[in-house]
């Protein structure tokens, strides 16, 4: 069941502070169902790519080549659930609010379950997320504004391509987030001490070098809202896999539902 | 043709200075066959696994799962002896100056060249080697033994276990230098800037904690020649996969001989 708006900002609210146990059990019973952003603060979160594991190579091989969009945290032994560096106690087939599951590089269903989908030959991987270093800028009073508006981050399709590994090919994605000018060169200073969570932005100021036509039509997330005299700061995003889905179409993959993370066991 | 002492050390003091494209034409043509600490300063030089693909996912993830000993650098294409990120001029079926050939983990040859091994099925790993941030310590003056004597670098089998991985499995092989004891926090201070060379050590001071039961009798490389007041500082090895290797028995693999590694383009 999807939470109403109003219902879904108060239990955001709610869960902001609690541990990963805490924030995965509400997520477990379908209490919460929405984007984690500035959940279970001071937890890494991470984005979710489950393959069979005869396409697990060449995915495995795509995040090495490319760590900036997919710094790895953790790769789960085929056929089993549970990620045991990130957060042993956690079963990745109930504990994210929403999936994507895709086949041949279409959606065709977002379950907060995928139980009825989970198979023997599946394989999980676990990708750092920026919304690990969000809490941090906040700390420091630099704004983030899709928490102010209580919406999930904007995130774009550009023109850079990711490094191919086997049959796996597709562009790099960014999420944008509106930074105040005068604080632009502390938050590329601050998240560049953040590998896990794909560290410095790739590209500051800037929408038409990554080929972005228009901020206000992002590929996936909200719209998002800016304040006078703020620029568009963009970071390589953990949502790059599943463009990578859809331009090479694989048999079958299941993902998080974008800003939909898995929170982990793992301090920031 | 294996150089006789003096000549390998005067070949090795010419080649300290010069490119890594240089280095390796001396490497090729087996006018240079000796360890390659101290050659082609302030470039990364690397360790090298190969294996046939069906065996590529299992060591992909070991190394994913076991970073601090096996740092990825690159990884080739099966059939491709082109390391593309880390040296694209260069083949690594001919640049290193020794190899190990291993079959259901025993060494069956030490060739210069592996023309007559290679195959259309078989995928090249290179990981990050301490040789790298050895010349950053001896330029602040913090000594290189191994250096002074014109030998291999010391390595040892630990107690500790590696996370294993699919049909991997094996113990954290460790090198190490003796280090004045007025330098030892400076050298885990600037050995720590180096996580694509193996970083800070994995141990200081205390042989015993490792199971090292006399260091005068490594298990890779040289004696060890310390100086009154020298501490023994442990890093995490590129050897690691040749211990996980004889202890795994895959059935085809090859790898650079201890010491011997492939120099690439990567400045450090």
């Amino acid at each position: 069941m999807k939470l109403a708006a109003g219902v879904f900002i108060m239990l955001r609210t709610d869960l902001s502070d609690v541990t990963p146990e805490i924030a995965r059990a509400a997520i477990r019973t379908d209490d919460f169902t929405g984007p984690t952003t500035g959940i279970a603060k001071g937890y890494l979160q991470a984005n979710l790519v489950i393959l069979p594991k005869s396409d697990a190579y060449d995915f495995l091989l795509f995040c090495v080549r490319n760590p900036k969009p997919c710094p790895l945290l953790d790769v789960t032994d085929a056929g089993s659930p549970q990620p045991l560096q990130a957060a042993p106690a956690a079963d990745l087939r109930f504990d994210l609010p929403r999936y994507r599951v895709y086949e041949r590089g279409q959606v065709v269903a977002e379950p907060t379950s995928i139980a009825e989908w989970w198979r023997e030959d599946l394989v999980a991987f676990l990708l750092g997320c920026s919304f690990s270093f969000e809490r941090e800028l906040e700390r420091r009073g630099i704004p983030m504004r899709h928490w102010q508006a209580g919406t999930n981050v904007a995130m774009y399709r550009t023109n850079r391509r990711c490094l191919p590994a086997g049959r796996f090919h597709g562009p790099l994605v960014v999420s944008m987030r509106p930074i105040p000018e005068s604080r632009v060169a502390e938050t590329v200073e601050v998240t560049s001490g953040f590998p896990q969570a794909h560290g410095a932005p790739v590209q500051v100021g800037s929408p038409p070098e990554l080929d972005i036509e228009d901020l206000d039509r992002p590929d996936w997330g909200d719209l998002p809202r800016s304040e006078p005299g703020d620029v568009p700061v963009f970071w390589a995003c953990g949502v790059t896999p599943q463009a990578m889905i859809q331009e090479s179409k694989p048999g079958f993959v299941i993902t998080h539902a974008p800003g939909h993370m898995f929170i982990t066991d793992l301090k920031i």
